[in-house]
């Protein structure tokens, strides 16, 4: 049996509420799920007033500067988005249930391998209310338990939402519960809750996932710094190969799926970067190359070795000319984050080599990284990206929020 | 990128190696990995006098008594039975490079689950030569390095096999590496090496388990204890039950999957534990029992809070009268370890709510709980039994020893 030690009693409180609710969750059908989900909805939209209200006074309390303010802040239409993506979310299938596989033994035991719930699953984020409800409604919808951790300065907009969307009749008691955020002490709670908790999902900046990682005695799935590559390779279509650099730099320099690095096959440097280098300035790009990128472009700052590991998260770029394929792909794997790189080329075994030897969650053949997410992926949701390699890889949504358990069906069998 | 802290310079050049190996393992054939398979039990049975002078060493330093002296022991026939299983997982399909999933999205990027090798794989394992060459085939097979961390009993025979393995012409340098025997060092150092493992599996008593989920920073699949559980349900064949209770006691009473505790429907207690008693205590079973237990059978000693979640691993077993099914799901929800549990009935809508409501990797109707097993499975292997939630539950072998990344094919698409 798992042990729990050192924790106060309110979080093993709410702890153990979720561990019974996930058991009543597990049971829920389909419908009453999506019924469920339905009323939520509608709960976020009546009490609109409420939860805007609180939010405020997160607001008048944060001392948050620009980005970080912005995405405390909640407002008529993004409530009505936060309701939006509710229905959206009791619109995708369900994966609970599903028999992933069945065989009969030659001893006549038949095995079926079930999809069912994960159980408990924490959330660790940062101070954003929108992760507060679709963390919870992804959760809900696999029949999970979610126990929250968010940002302190979002701590009375997490508490209405959550208390809007349980009050739902028919949503069991603990099907979501809010640690308290005012210190760290109860993300240790929750990450070294085994036997309670089933997992734990951290979701922020580089400091908050290793935080869980360093401390977790639970299974984590680590989701994702975003140090993503693009390869510009020497039979690339150089016009689609700007539009691709250019998107996937500027689009939204600041999410995982961004790229950082840029590296340009050497017999195409001269004539790509002197473009590339001037439309990236152009976008306000703060570019950093290599030795033989600084020959070329002598308007770009030296990259040190730091820059070539480092995930900018901003308009700042660093570009290294590459002997070929192989040099680009041991850069890769030797820099990478293993989350997103791309290969721009029109030479079909060059692409497929990158495709196979770049150890990355998502690798791509002439388009643009900023497409490795739930949504752009077709899974109608996302949790997150893992960028680890167990459990999944890559973005991930209701599926991935399941396990399987193996019912097997005897007349007697024993073992000889 | 993750950082890896106090390594001796010994290990880290091992884990290196082994992160080097993993990428050329990845890129081998299905038909190159079995050839090299073939190999690898052709030069243990060329070598079996000197694997077997390294395990008499080995045995002549060990201070281990019966059954662990046992398990350290080889000799001719055992020989022969490893060369023999590493021929059987190499006529084991290959799951690397199969097309998880495929499809379309509506702006034309082509998107290919397919699956990978997980790349480095930790073992953490006690005195048991045969783990070595299991646990190196296994992650060999499946394209992964293998780091093997024995018991130091057995270090001599560990270095020699895998000395064996590694001497066949075409294998990688690196691709099984074994690690310092002589101090918990290593372990510290292989399970938290972020960058250069990516999975660690323990495989042992629930003390290395422990320890290993406690220290690591590496995924860890937890493998397991297993306090499993039989329920002889008021409609049960009681000649059905008989031979179920006894073969999942008395079979293997050592390993995982052997029960540990019976309960029994208050309506058949008294004709069942009359009949069972005599039959356990036959087979030498030493017997506990809750207080109505003791009142229907005056031979069986009293059972403590303690016995309930003990796994007993030898011939005992705690007894306990429920008033019903649902008071057994409920003490086996509470007291087990999650790993195996079956309800003998013939009664299908209590199987049915049996088999739903219990939350454990492998749950049975009518049959022994000594069935969890990757060989009886029709696995063909076994790496453990997974008693977490993430990544694999129950039984796994070749398929668990791998991830998955997503290979997306464009036409120079970018996002808007």
């Amino acid at each position: 049996m798992a042990t729990v030690t050192a924790i106060t009693s309110t979080t093993r409180e709410k702890l153990e509420r979720a561990r019974k609710a996930a058991g009543l969750l597990a049971q829920l059908s389909t419908e009453q799920k999506d019924t469920l989900l339905h009323q939520m909805a509608d709960a976020i939209e009546t009490n609109s007033s409420k939860i805007l209200s609180a939010n405020e006074e997160d607001l008048a309390h944060a001392n948050l500067s620009g980005a970080m303010r912005d995405r405390l802040l909640l407002n008529a239409s993004r409530i009505a988005e936060m309701a939006k993506s509710v229905r959206d979310v009791a619109a995708l299938p369900d994966p609970v249930g599903e028999v992933i596989e069945s065989w009969t033994r030659p001893n006549g035991l038949h095995i079926r391998k079930v999809r069912v719930p994960l159980g408990v699953v924490g959330i660790v984020y940062e101070s954003r209310p929108n992760v507060t409800v679709d963390a919870a409604v992804l959760a809900f919808k696999t029949g999970n338990a979610a126990v929250l951790r968010g940002g302190k300065e979002a701590s009375r907009s997490n508490g209405i939402l959550a208390e809007v969307l349980t009050s739902v009749p028919g949503v069991p008691v603990g099907a979501i519960e809010v640690l308290d955020s005012s210190s760290r002490e109860s993300v240790r709670e929750l990450i070294t809750a085994r036997g309670l908790v089933d997992v734990v999902v951290p979701r922020g900046g580089p400091a908050l996932i290793t935080h869980v990682i360093e401390n977790a005695l639970v299974p984590v799935i680590e989701t994702g710094a975003g140090n993503c590559h693009i390869f510009v390779d020497e039979s690339a279509d150089l016009d689609m190969a700007a539009r691709i650099v250019i998107n996937a730099k500027t689009q939204r320099p600041s999410v995982c799926n961004a790229a950082e690095k840029l590296l340009v096959h050497r017999s195409v440097a001269p004539i790509f970067l002197a473009r590339i280098v001037k439309h990236l300035a152009d976008a306000g790009v703060e570019l950093r190359g290599d030795e033989e990128t600084l020959k070329l472009a002598p308007n770009v700052s030296p990259a040190t070795e730091q820059d070539w590991s480092e995930e900018y998260l901003r308009l700042c770029m660093a570009i290294r000319v590459a002997s070929g394929l192989e040099e680009a792909i041991e850069h890769i794997n030797r820099y990478s984050t293993k989350h997103s790189e791309s290969i721009v080329t029109a030479d079909e075994n060059n692409a497929q080599k990158f495709l196979r030897l770049v150890d990355s969650a998502a690798v791509y053949w002439n388009a643009s990284t900023r497409f490795t997410d739930g949504g752009e992926f077709g899974f109608g949701a996302e949790m997150g990206v893992s960028t680890q390699k167990l459990h999944c890889r890559g973005p991930f949504a209701l599926r991935e929020l399941t396990s399987s358990k193996y019912q097997i069906f005897g007349t007697g069998q024993v073992r000889t």
